[in-house]
């Protein structure tokens, strides 16, 4: 997936090509990223999940070929949009997270659902069933639809019980749709950073989802797939056998926020940080201070500052110093044209800012990937 | 430059084609956006200032186009890839307002100063003077350079007297460059939004100015352009002769921030909200909480949650809900498909999340503009 249209395409294959990036750019460490496709791959195979990791992380063709190609069974997406980018590259296989309402969007899920071998999309109210349906019937096939289901996020998803059971059996009654199961999401339980206080939240929210499958089947109605689960809990999720599928994103890069996140006995996640911004100094005229060439165009700020992974000085920190630059306190020494290399706050949003990945071995420039659903949030 | 390529495309020519709008979409309010334009044009026009407005509001040829049309004598950006995509648009007046300090950066300039009628760039040290001075000769023709002088943030720039005359000396001493110049940014000091604050340290910030332009003119350099200023002191700045034009950016949009600045007697700036985020509710089954398609994709978060401006009850507000998503408090009433108007916390790095203005008169949909340098911040 290598494109002449990127700005240092002319580096790669250069066994020094990344410290000449222009900067800000988005550097992808391969082997690290290799490691935690295996690690998460093994461990679903391992415990009998099957993965369908999630695209709004990645928001790349190339990686999600990756993916399928180490076992995934098929792709999340967050919006239509990515999911076009995605059926646009070749990924045939698609579950879209979000609940849509619009009467443009019933028409593009038509589309989608007539192209793609395996197309989902959840609903959580009577409004997007009566959407999808139409869209069923425009695609000329069922259109196959899991119920979101309110573990307590209240984002989005109807509450479980009752409610989700009507919602089900209205899916199941229409002849335009397919019902397939159920998603589930306990997004405020990832990032807890004590171990046991997550088990048993993240529990607890799988009771409900657990106990609303068993309500639709014992309706009558096949619940076949359990949708949900992400990088903090993916082996809390095994441990409550709800979920048949783990919609973890956030482990094939890893980023600051899960970087602090702790398993069992106090121990890091098994992922490793693959994911760097990397930005020159371009300015350093003060005692002590440093400026960079990336600020709030590079990085998305939800999670706070990034930290500095190489190339400063050991106890020096980065500020934002506004849209297009950031500092360094504590650059004793640093000087323009030093390159360093960040982590990344929170990573999906940091992703959807950069048109591509700069794909490293050591300082070698092995490839660019494309970022083709960057900005594709409609 | 209504483009096929955007998803809305149809829309355009409908008289209520903003309410159809796939979100979440940037909407650009034409008349209010005009009237931006007149009042700054008008402005540094009567008091006898050039405008050279910042790109790195807009990132748009489109706009930048319309800027040179109403008066202005060129744009600024803030990165070599802004220019680059302003320049592929026909923008022949670009002044580069950040240092560059990079090997590949120095090739660029020099393609761009080979290009461009006029292309001008600030060096704030002499590891920039050096590398410019070589792109200059490999331009073939001398490359124009403004001193950034550190006028108290500390961001970029040289200190102002001497260091600044050092610099100035050695590049007018370089065969390759023509020194044209001073550029002083006091940024920290636009959004001050009491009125006599505010004037009392753009008034000291700009005297350090003044000071090292009388230095240089002084050493038998002579100095004609002195470059800066912003929005938030666009009438400061005419007061204190010191610019000889301002780099205004905002003017034509505004935003949250900008919208509780105050000049002289407390009155608000004299420029109107142009630029939404139209966002439509996806889900509301928790009473008085609705949750849209817009997060921290949509919205750059560094200045705080959006403004609700249209389309949702009296007194409600938004929260941020995660990547994909926005929360609605106090949203009674409101459900599945209802389309909310946002003024955007921070105008130039949410535009930079998109790809593309929606441009409207009222619900129609008159235009979709490309943001051809989204992304570019490299």
């Amino acid at each position: 997936m290598s494109s002449g249209a990127f700005l240092n395409h002319e580096l790669i294959g250069k066994t020094d090509g990344r410290r000449g990036l222009a900067t800000p750019a988005l550097v992808l460490d391969l082997k690290a990223f290799e490691r935690n496709l295996s690690a998460m791959q093994e461990h679903c195979s391992r415990v009998g999940f099957k993965l369908r990791p999630h695209a709004k992380t990645h928001k790349s063709v190339s990686i999600a070929r990756r993916q399928l190609q180490a076992g995934a069974i098929g792709l999340c997406c967050a919006k239509l949009g990515e999911a076009e980018a995605l059926a646009e590259g070749g990924i045939d296989s698609l579950l879209v997270t979000s609940p849509v309402v619009a009467s443009q969007g019933f028409s593009r899920i038509a589309k989608l659902n007539a192209k793609l071998k395996d197309f989902m999309i959840v609903a959580d109210s009577a409004h997007c069933v009566e959407g999808y349906a139409k869209a069923g019937a425009q695609s000329g096939k069922k259109l196959k639809v899991l119920v979101d289901v309110d573990v307590g996020l209240h984002r989005t998803g109807i509450l479980p019980g009752e409610p989700a059971l009507g919602l089900a059996k209205r899916i199941a009654a229409s002849p335009h749709l397919e019902f397939v199961g159920l998603q589930g999401y306990a997004g405020a339980v990832q990032h807890i950073e004590e171990f046991e206080e997550r088990r048993k939240q993240s529990l607890a929210a799988l009771k409900q989802l657990g106990d609303t499958r068993d309500m639709i089947a014992g309706a009558g109605i096949p619940c076949p797939i359990v949708s949900g689960g992400g990088t903090g809990t993916f082996n809390i999720d095994a441990e409550a056998r709800v979920f048949t599928e783990l919609q973890a994103g956030s482990y094939i890069f890893m980023d600051k926020q899960y970087g602090e996140v702790k398993i069992a006995n106090a121990a890091p996640l098994p992922f490793e940080t693959s994911l760097f911004v990397q930005t020159t100094v371009i300015s350093a005229n003060m005692p002590g201070l440093a400026t960079t060439d990336a600020g709030f165009k590079a990085f998305a700020t939800d999670a706070g500052p990034p930290a500095l992974h190489a190339g400063a000085p050991e106890g020096a920190s980065y500020f934002y110093f506004g849209d297009e630059q950031g500092g360094i306190m504590g650059a004793a020494g640093m000087k323009p044209g030093d390159v360093v290399l960040c982590t990344a706050p929170h990573c999906d949003p940091t992703v959807n800012l950069h048109d591509a990945y700069h794909v490293v071995d050591g300082d070698k420039l092995v490839d660019i990937w494309a970022i083709e659903a960057r900005g594709r949030s409609a």
